[in-house]
């Protein structure tokens, strides 16, 4: 194979769930395509790493310094919804059940990984916190060990400021059959049973 | 999402077997990464439309005039093995079967997808078959309709020109059992059949 094809199914295979059978099929594909339609996929990579920056305030992606979500006066900036990860909140958008502001972590306290609570944006949350317009913290952390552990963590600090605390609910997915739901998620579903 | 999330998805999408989901994945997993890597990946998807050409001679793959088997003098230039798409070449030199060199026809005969003939590099061949250098023509079209009346028309052509001409055996692929073998296959096994 030359030289600029082994060199796109080397980079091409870096990506998740790329091997060299998908790899060779993307380029063959693009190498049927006009010149324009790659240079638009390559830019748009590229664009990935010089024009997406975080938000300052809380963390989200951003073309500039405050993300669309903090500069819109029409949120309600009395909620901090917190996540792990920025695009959490790219799928917690697409519901349109929340119309507060974020706060992302950037990742989970976890001691077997090595990662701490100074690695984590949790300092700047409780700065934020302590505002006056803010009432309630949501926490929106991933269901497992580690999400868990790093609730009752930001619970242990947050307490303190006198802040509404709350955490999203845990319980059986739409649509899926109490039959193939796992006996922790269905006890979940029993711990936060509600009034109808 | 802000917009250049929303373009890399769009571009990404266009790709064969990528939906947004996994558009989404690949641009969460770039975004992750340093911008060393990102730029090495945008880089070589754009290489493939500015570096990489195709060979004068035989269409094959290039980055100059003429391709690495072309310009190989240790190559037997008594052989010509015809194909559809370059990248058939590709997978007949990791046999390492053949050291002959390659006609690429960019395609096969079909009247419902109107392509004709002369749509195909057929005159290119029938030119390169008439050197005096060239004894054999192998015929590696995939076996299915288009490329067997393909071949069949190629044969037409060549056979005035006195040059010996072959097609790839047709059987049982390697390591399949004969219960799970098509009808089709196993006749072109018997017809093929070889003394041991």
């Amino acid at each position: 194979m030359i030289e600029p094809l082994e060199r796109a199914v080397k980079e091409l295979k870096r990506l998740p769930g790329v091997g060299q059978k998908s790899a060779e099929r993307l380029i063959f594909h693009l190498l049927t395509r006009d010149e324009e339609e790659v240079d638009r996929l390559s830019q748009a990579i590229k664009d990935l790493s010089t024009r997406v920056n975080r938000c300052k305030v809380c963390g989200n992606f951003s073309t500039g310094d405050k993300c669309d979500i903090c500069s819109d006066s029409q949120r309600d900036r009395s909620k901090i919804c917190v996540v792990s990860r920025p695009w959490d909140i790219t799928k917690i958008e697409s519901t349109q059940k929340y119309d507060g502001l974020y706060h992302v972590l950037g990742g989970l306290i976890n001691p077997i990984e090595d990662v701490a609570p100074g690695d984590l944006s949790i300092g700047k949350l409780i700065n934020r916190a302590k505002s006056e317009e803010v009432g309630e913290v949501i926490l929106a952390l991933e269901p497992k060990t580690e999400g868990e552990s790093t609730s009752m963590f930001l619970v242990k600090k947050l307490r303190p400021l006198g802040v509404e605390i709350s955490q999203i609910a845990q319980g059986i997915p739409v649509g899926r059959d109490l039959e193939f739901t796992d006996k922790a998620t269905l006890g979940k579903a029993f711990e936060g049973r509600r009034d109808i």
